[in-house]
């Protein structure tokens, strides 16, 4: 008899497992079932629409050979059934049945199922001060806000904006409104720094002074305290803990939860951040429902803790493999490193793994290197700077995470995604120095950024590099404890020297080995290169020389630079 | 006392463990010899430099940071004695010494060494032909060479050139001489197609492609018999197996040999390819003597097999392995994977691991998938296709190599590079499956081109998935023992249609589940689409239905349009 499977969520995952199985068992019956009668559509793609990169909605939910992914669709091609506007309200996993309702007829009736999955995903959090739900005030969680946003703008109704958090959809959605449409925007994030579950404070920095430069109005260690509004108009203001915003539109991106209130009731296990709890065969407490997407919790294979992670990418994956197993198959979904990479306007930006503050909080004694190295051979065209840190834990070398920002975005993701791919095996500081990625000046240098990212972070556990980063170099210079030695041309020091005065020093590397003698040699001394490179050659260097109390500033002036242009 | 390092060679991996060890050792005392007076230049740039994209020679031996890498540049600021015009001429290792002779003076003498490094290099082959040495034949072995041939084509003496193998170097000089001085350049190769040690015939196919459509006359399975010429003029006349081209110049780029006749005639062992035998630590089978670069065989960590790979990016990591272990480390270079990419024209090209051929020499029982997908999300703007072959060993499931190619450079390197990291401790489908690399529409799809390569390939294994690449197809259509299903739309099918009449069929993919029936269930079919993803599909529909004697054209007709544009 053709096996029964119910899928609720026909977003990402839910079609995923849906023609998977389709291709592995022709007689299976395949219902999926989800609230809303837009499906299967690209919902990572919004910011993109509300931007303009992609002017057609329906481009969103368009296959690649351009047919539309609706009910017919998955009839006609994919031989799958889909109930939309059809709600899933109760499972009755004694009797193996769904209670569903019918949206548009609130007609009720009862879906059987042998196997069920769970894609119910995950919704935007409206934070809990006072006028969140005010007309004019949006999220970014379906079609239908991206319309209602666009369409205020298209009408020429936006002329500021403020944007309520700075996680990726938050930045996303930043760069969509100031890029595109000129709208002057405000971002509020109560963290200090940008994506704050995601980078440490060195590659956050440089994403900061890109926001910043593109005009944006950032505003860090900032919470939004109330919206009032008057009624009909779109115009708003935002009250946060320092000062009073006008505003035409607001729109949080303040995370999202994951939706599983349907699973609860009906006694599935879910886990401490919330979401459903399952195995690496993705199946509940209940063996015949499966789980998977944003709604679910995965295991992080460096923390070793569960955490959420919703990404369309892995959705997809973690569909495939419920599929296979549903058929009888065995295929695991292990968990996830934390891989993940975001544009913000020119800078592409890539993490994976932990981030230095996660990391200790595992309980690791985490030590990082940073980088900053032209993606390309430095004498090929058309190079960029990619700005590298490199996280792991100190006793056993284990490497922790990596990330990365610079203006090739495929250029970044490919250093973080070749570190990335190794993390859950465990990877070490050593195999970092001798990483095997393609050579050709076109794409890198002889010896790439990822590999002196590995090569410094070696040096720093050999008590050879002992480096400050710019982030603590420009909170702590002011301070007057150290001054610095700038290794650099004469041209490149002279505007430090004249703001800076005798607490600059320029001795350029080629005259060191005459000159040391005028450094003293009980004095702590800050040093600096253009990329960090040279300045921890003059460490080791003065060093041998007794001059032995210097900190040297990793990714030199150009990481400097990036951290804070003003400097 | 102060150590003395003797290095022989100083381009890459000499100038690299000499820096390293000044680095780690500042009393040693380090002398790098050269019979050249050029040193530490970038040789990789070169073709980049006769192109044009690169215009000052000096920029192949400049720092990022301005300064030349001469002499004085490595005693300054390095703290290293370079000898150049200086060739070493013996090892006399009993007493530790080597005989060197000064190039300017023919003045001999020795220097006494604790550890010797052997930084030879390797040399360009000049075939046995005749008139491999008249005046207008070329290697690229060195800046003297570059600097010759650029400076006969801005003397606008170079019309048409002939390019002798179509390995890295040949397809990078045919590139530089196409595309930024217009010369008409015939490419010969005596195998039946590009990079034969680099890749299998599908992604060879493409880059032929590329570089026919960019008017270079490629002659495949061609051989040089003969150059002919007269004299002073740099007018040759070269001589193949089957016809006889006028050329005002020939470069010569038949591979490189190692340079190991110094080593070898001091007793150093050497392998089956010619080079220097190291261990894990680079040593020789001196421990006083390592040896890096091009003049040493490396572990296949693929195949098991030793091998060379001539590669500014591994002799710069070998460099500092050796550095360290110089200085009483323990660091390892456990070999490649045969990592390696080239840019040819518009088209990035990468690979890692064993081709087809290889795998099967190796003894292993390969099968491959071939995807073709944009790099980006779909519906994200500025996308392009990127071109995977991934390999695998049937019995293991092993991943035995990946070849990939397409117009983002970049973005190819970054999937083959996830893959490559992986080859050396072993990695298996599933992984492929579910690799986590980043996941934004600007940077990838959900279901990213390299998880497909998986996903087919697990479909492969599994039976339910049986291809036939582009190639083969295109070779054996012809002979018209299978009918094609076009199952792409009509405006599509309909110029195949009109050139191969009752032999292709079309019934697009939202109409088969109506019209399956029109299929004669005992007749054998290719199944072609747009790119591989819905004949595959399809191929599983059909079976369902008894029509079970078919092929899928893996990559569809996005394959077949860059395997030969004519069809």
């Amino acid at each position: 008899m053709a096996k029964k499977i119910v899928i609720i969520g026909a977003v990402a995952l839910g079609p995923k497992v849906a023609c998977r199985l389709r291709r592995l068992d022709p007689q299976a019956q395949i219902t999926l079932v989800d609230r809303d009668d837009r499906i299967s559509y690209g919902g990572c793609g919004i910011p993109y629409y509300v931007g303009g990169d992609i002017n057609d909605l329906e481009d969103l939910y368009r296959t690649s050979a351009h047919a539309i992914r609706d009910e017919s669709f998955f009839l006609d091609i994919k031989g799958v059934e889909v109930l939309t506007k059809v709600e899933a309200i109760e499972i009755d996993r004694h009797n193996k049945k769904v209670k569903i309702k019918d949206l548009k007829t609130n007609q009720e009736d009862y879906l059987h199922y042998d196997k069920l999955v769970m894609a119910t995903g995950a919704g935007a959090i409206r934070p809990p001060f006072p006028g969140a739900n005010l007309p004019g005030v949006f999220t970014l969680s379906n079609l239908q806000d991206a319309e209602q946003i666009k369409s205020l703008m298209t009408q020429g109704k936006v002329g500021n904006a403020v944007v309520v958090g700075a996680g990726a959809i938050g930045l996303e959605i930043t760069e969509a409104l100031t890029d595109l449409w000129g709208i002057e925007t405000t971002l509020i994030e109560m963290e200090d720094q940008v994506l704050s579950t995601l980078l440490g404070k060195c590659i956050a920095r440089a994403v900061a002074t890109e926001l910043k430069s593109r005009g944006v109005n950032l505003l860090l260690s900032e919470r939004v305290m109330e919206i009032t509004g008057k009624g009909e108009s779109v115009t708003l203001e935002v009250r946060t803990s320092t000062e009073v915003l006008s505003t035409d539109i607001v729109i949080l991106a303040a995370g999202v939860r994951p939706n599983t209130k349907l699973a609860e009731n009906a006694g599935i296990a879910f886990g401490r951040s919330g979401g459903i709890l399952v195995d690496r065969r993705m199946r509940t407490n209940d063996p015949d429902i499966y789980a998977g997407g944003d709604c679910v919790e995965l295991r992080n294979l460096v923390s070793g803790e569960n955490t959420l992670m919703a990404l369309g990418s892995l959705a997809n994956r973690q569909g495939r493999v419920i599929a296979t197993n549903i058929h009888g198959g065995n295929s695991h979904f292990v968990g996830t490193v934390g891989t993940f990479c975001v544009k913000v306007f020119d800078f592409g930006v890539c993490k994976a793994g932990l981030t230095y503050r996660q990391a200790k909080e595992t309980g690791y004694d985490p030590v990082y290197s940073v980088v900053a190295q032209p993606d390309h051979a430095h004498f090929y065209p058309n190079s960029e700077f990619i700005y590298v840190s490199l996280l792991a834990d100190r006793r056993s070398r284990k490497i922790l995470g990596i990330e990365a920002c610079g203006k090739h975005g495929d250029s970044v993701k490919s250093r973080v995604d070749t570190v990335a791919v190794m993390l859950g095996k465990g990877v070490y500081v050593d195999e970092i120095c001798s990483l095997e990625t393609g050579y050709a000046p076109p794409f890198a240098s002889a010896m790439d950024v990822i590999n002196n990212a590995g090569n410094s972070l070696d040096n720093i556990l050999a008590g050879s590099n002992r480096p400050i980063d710019a982030a603590d170099f420009l909170f702590e210079f002011p301070a007057g404890t150290r001054r610095v030695i700038d290794i650099r041309g004469e041209r490149e020091a002279e505007p430090f020297l004249e703001k800076f005065g005798s607490n600059w020093l320029n001795i350029p590397q080629n005259e060191l080995r005459e000159r040391y003698t005028e450094i003293p040699a009980d004095e702590p001394f800050y040093i600096i290169c253009d990329t960090g490179a040279r300045s921890y050659e003059t460490q080791v260097f003065l060093s041998s020389k007794g001059i032995v109390d210097t900190l040297h500033v990793q990714g030199g002036y150009a990481m400097i630079k990036v951290t804070d242009p003003e400097f």
